[in-house]
């Protein structure tokens, strides 16, 4: 028996899902899944071999509960754990810990990753951000969390906004970047594929030195007569063009003020 | 003696740098590289050992002249090698070969990476796409391409045009976004490293099953509370509350667009 003790997950979400594999890998069996939908319950089952409930009694009977569903139905799922005497966390990014206070015991236990059901991911690099309204609360969280990632992080509310935040510019945005070279290489019979050296690099690169100091490319050296051909070229492209011309005046902006100083 | 006989490289910047040490790890000894700038020459020398030249006369014996300058310098340098009998390429991602028209054989060898002068980087992985105005030199410059690299195109000026601009949104751009992560966790106490694994996994992911499907994030899911939260937080930072908009605007629609079809 784990120090940690039973284990619910509510939800049938991305994450829901990965956690649940994860607690398996871990040689973890979860206490129960709580899923309402008969359809989606039917297929975790299925796919994990877990103990699927679709009322609360099994769940109130659990230690660690984990609210694992969209941002809005976690108001309506702790409704459900006002008498729970275990602690009850949910995994999201941007809502604030105090949502599961009419639970006694409530924390948040956020995973810094994007997920999806079907991808395997290695889980032990991947930042675990915790918080819970008591001290041996968050020792119990952490213990649980350093089972699976080797960066659990203490994290208020406000930090882990601002990380959420964060991770809308660096993977969601940086995600359009990468759809919109896909389109301008597609619509001239090329491949995305071979960008691929190029983003690796200049990642690596940010990361190791610094975004700032990695930056390259036409708006960084102030050519304006790339840019010119740039939105010339983008035509056909407003929506493509607008942000082009957005981004391009923002690092030509950022730099010149960064030389004044 | 190689096939390609003598190879004169043009340029002192991170391009002609890297080609440098490029051709010397492969055993191919530069036959001379040109630098008019007596400081910068001097440096060349010193770090690798070539025998640096500041007049045209040795570049024009050589079979092959690579001229790795600002965009804007390439056309001078092109009135030096009128006569040349090798053939002369630049390695610009925008520039048409045609610039370099007043030679009988030119082309273009641009290597698809960002460089530095401290950087070690794996060239075999790293797209070359030449081009030359004969079958015989694209031919001859396809095969000193493959002793480089393992992805060898080759591209027409407005294919390579394309790719240029391409390279802009997939690695200047994505750079920015990760710039503006930066500065959103330093306000908050944070590192940028935490993002490390999110980001690395949101790219592969882009790569393996395209950016489109990979995207996740509040925009993506209309998830209006937390856009408008996020637009909130963004108040003391008017420039990337801007960006934030257009990017999140962009998203949604494209994906309404898409379901709609």
């Amino acid at each position: 028996m784990l120090q940690f003790g039973k284990i619910a997950i509510i939800g049938a979400g991305n994450v829901a899902y990965t956690l649940c594999k994860l607690l398996k890998n871990k040689g973890i069996e979860p206490y129960c899944v709580f899923v309402r939908n008969a359809e989606k319950a039917q297929k975790v089952h299925e796919d994990l071999g877990v103990d699927v409930v679709s009322s609360y009694e099994k769940v109130l009977e659990s230690d660690l509960a984990i609210i694992s569903v969209n941002d809005d139905a976690i108001s309506e799922v702790a409704t459900h754990l006002v008498e729970y005497k275990g602690l009850v966390v949910h995994t999201s990014g941007t809502k604030s810990a105090e949502l599961l206070n009419r639970s006694m015991r409530f924390g948040v236990f956020y995973p810094l990753q994007t997920m999806s059901k079907t991808r395997e991911i290695s889980f032990e690099e991947i930042p675990l951000l915790i918080y819970a309204n008591s001290p041996d609360d968050v020792e119990m969280l952490s213990q649980f969390a350093k089972r699976f990632s080797n960066k659990v992080e203490f994290c208020d509310d406000e930090q882990r906004k601002a990380i959420h935040l964060a991770a809308v510019y660096v993977s969601n945005f940086t995600n359009v970047m990468l759809g919109i070279g896909d389109k301008l290489l597609k619509e001239n019979g090329l491949s995305l594929d071979l960008m691929r050296p190029l983003v690796m690099e200049m990642i690596k690169k940010s990361f190791e030195i610094s975004p700032e100091k990695a930056l390259t490319g036409p708006a960084r050296r102030g050519d304006f007569a790339t840019i010119g051909e740039h939105e010339k070229m983008l035509g056909d492209n407003p929506d493509e063009l607008a942000i082009y011309m957005i981004l391009t005046d923002y690092i030509i902006e950022k730099y010149q003020k960064n030389e004044k100083l």
